[in-house]
């Protein structure tokens, strides 16, 4: 497999780091190949804004995104990445979670390099969605350090179900796109690993990616599968009895 | 009143801009205070990492910024953040939903403001949280602007309810250090806004600022109030009928 690694993290001592050399390591002795995106060592940019785009007429933000991908003008560091992610047949994203979401870097990493145009359309033009796109074929999975307990990640966490805080980016970023989501790797507890925990830790993402052709991914609905009406709401009836919530999207 | 409007658009003639502009206009007519962090304008720097912290010994990079705070030695573009907020009495956070989250940038505000110490303990240390906290007794609400149509994010909505998409911000970030927070004002349908629907929209935001100190805030439950167990888990029987997931954590 070709295996795309973006990591965010701004101590290559981190967990987070570790971890990320945990797995390029254990991927590249299983014989694949991989590339790792880390977006502090590169120094990614971090915000969107008009000077990614070069030359383009469009005044709307979005739509000019869009023009600039298709005249070819996006700057060389997202064309980079967009090139990278359809080299991939999976992608990992390792960061810590940080405020209920990925690191501003690599949000800023989503925001500048899936662009109108290559990850969507706008205004219901032709760029399908949801389990079918240009990522269509791929598999990605998060890697995520969690500082919290994971009993208050749990179903009635004070936090709120880590599989709920983590669906706009599972299911929203990822899966929008059209690649196949497989479930999160998460520790928690992260503020102070030792040497004994790190180990277990380390054996169990090693175990994880060597059976990651064989793990199956959240079944999310696609949006051409017949399961949403015209104005993409789940139809009567389809949901798992019990299903609630984001917990619509996701079949039996 | 004094409002806090932190803004994040990198066009100032994008509808996000020009509901700032109408806020902070209307806010001033009202006889209100208003400061506004443009944080494009500010040319903020979104990352996070140890530049941010002047000299620390730690090497942790959460108790690192912790320590930073209590030092006095966080950069001045963040500690004059912190000021602001401990000025405000309302913050509104203004910003387009991208790939439903913030901006870049904006996460960037958040992760590099709220540090260690300042909004949040470690590991159990003393700094309250959910309902109480350093911002404790302010009122936050979020005026977002969303591409997608509104029945793609309701209740059965393919992207989720958008309360729910809404949850890690309003919840995981505001409610977090103390703030209450408002009904959001968001606007659906974005992409293209003729002159005569964005005067319907300016008016209700008008309408809805001038009203906004008889507004009543989500009622999210507080950690200290009793309703959650030791393992910071809801207690069995806390919860309104019918709710789940998120909606747990809103009072009836």
């Amino acid at each position: 497999m070709n295996v795309l690694v973006v990591y965010a993290h701004p101590k290559p001592d981190s967990l987070t780091g570790a971890l990320k050399d945990v797995a390029v390591e254990q991927l590249r002795a299983d014989g694949h190949e991989v590339r790792v995106s880390d977006l502090y060592a590169m120094g990614w940019k971090a915000q969107a804004d008009t000077d990614d785009f070069g030359a383009v007429d469009e005044s709307n933000f979005m739509l000019a995104s869009g023009e600039a991908y298709r005249a070819g003008t996006l700057s060389p560091d997202i064309r980079a990445e967009q090139e990278k992610l359809l080299w991939a047949d999976t992608v990992l994203l390792h960061f810590p979670l940080w405020w209920f979401g990925m690191p501003a870097i690599m949000k800023g990493w989503v925001d500048r390099v899936l662009t109108c145009g290559f990850a969507y359309g706008a205004g219901g033009t032709a760029v399908p969605r949801y389990g079918a796109g240009v990522l269509a074929g791929r598999r990605a999975m998060l890697v995520v350090s969690i500082g919290g307990k994971e009993s208050s990640y749990s179903d009635r966490g004070i936090n709120g179900p880590v599989e709920d805080l983590l669906f706009p980016i599972q299911h929203g970023i990822l899966y929008y796109p059209g690649m196949d989501v497989l479930p999160p790797f998460l520790v928690h507890g992260t503020i102070r690993v030792d040497s004994d925990r790190f180990d277990d830790i380390a054996d169990d993402l090693r175990e994880r990616l060597s059976g990651l052709e064989k793990l199956e991914p959240i079944r999310y609905r696609p949006q051409g599968g017949g399961d949403y009406d015209r104005s993409l709401r789940l139809a009567a009836g389809r949901e798992v009895p019990g299903a609630n919530g984001f917990g619509l999207h996701v079949a039996g």
